[in-house]
């Protein structure tokens, strides 16, 4: 079964032994990681014509399709969500009616990390709803990002591994993705 | 033609009111916009019995499947990038092989975007890419947002419409909106 490994991973400072670190651990679950940085087998040969954050977009949609599941590393990036493109890759597999799973490092509840993320610039309004300086409502649902992310994860029988590691350790520590390769090798066997 | 609009809307102080109001000028351009609280004609009975987030996240994917197309509210979100249920649902339906637009208020490049959000906690490195204070690589390849993003709108056949707005306007004012409509109507009308 093919995993595709979405994530933030690629903007680590050496994204390919990243990728292979990965892969190492969906084999030995038994599981083959597509990580965004690989080849392709066969490359449409008009793609060549194509600006390159073009051609890497629709290289990673094809891997998307390619993949039984997929595997999103949710850790909070530059702000109190996940890296957008990684949630746009979840969104695309969710519609492909396929499994998908999380995992991150961050502190679990969206909505404690929204508040810390604004500080001052966030407070419970009249009604009790907490908002944000421009008046926008703060998501209280005790999911661990935007409810999108957390129903499609339950609806498509995946599963999250949230365990809170602070500091640099939080891009390096591969517990919760161990874990959460674990668990959805479990899934996919139909366990 | 059916128009789902994605967005951080949803958070404003009164957003069925904004609701209405990005329908009407989705009817006035001859398309029929699809607000996320709007309800599905018919809900499965045994939706009732799930909790608020995951029943919310089901009927906005039901939305999707049911819409033409996808405009979405990319202005720039607790962060340098777009809210991430937005950026979920764009890419949902760019695996529905349907067009996606977006538009924004922010500045148009997100590097410049990333790089005002980190200050000093980004910098260039040795090899002239610019990374963060824990080591990940900012995107600078001339994008509005993660290329993901940039790359579907562009590979469905749609616009992005950019219309730099500071200050409280950035949520209010709906001329880049109605400018992506008007696109969006002429692309699905194929012309």
């Amino acid at each position: 079964m093919r995993v595709y490994l979405a994530g933030p991973d690629v903007f680590l400072p050496d994204p390919h032994r990243r990728g292979a670190v990965l892969k190492a651990i969906c084999a030995r679950h038994g599981l083959t990681g597509v990580f965004p940085m690989d080849q392709l087998d066969a490359e449409p040969a008009e793609w060549a014509a194509l600006a390159e954050p073009q051609r890497i977009a629709l290289r990673n949609e094809a891997h998307i399709r390619g993949a039984d599941a997929l595997i999103a590393n949710l850790t909070p990036f530059r702000g109190p969500s996940a890296d957008v493109g990684t949630v746009f890759e979840l969104g695309f597999m969710r519609a492909l009616n396929r499994p998908v799973f999380g995992w991150s490092t961050g502190h679990a509840d969206f909505s404690t990390r929204t508040r810390e993320f604004l500080g001052d610039r966030a407070a419970p309004a009249e009604d009790g709803v907490w908002r944000d300086h421009e008046g926008l409502a703060l998501e209280s649902f005790g999911c661990l990002d935007n409810l999108m992310i957390d129903g499609a994860v339950v609806a498509s029988g995946g599963v999250l591994e949230i365990f809170e590691i602070a500091g640099a350790a939080r891009w390096l520590d591969l517990a919760p993705f161990e874990r959460c390769v674990a668990r959805a090798a479990e899934v996919l066997r139909g366990g």
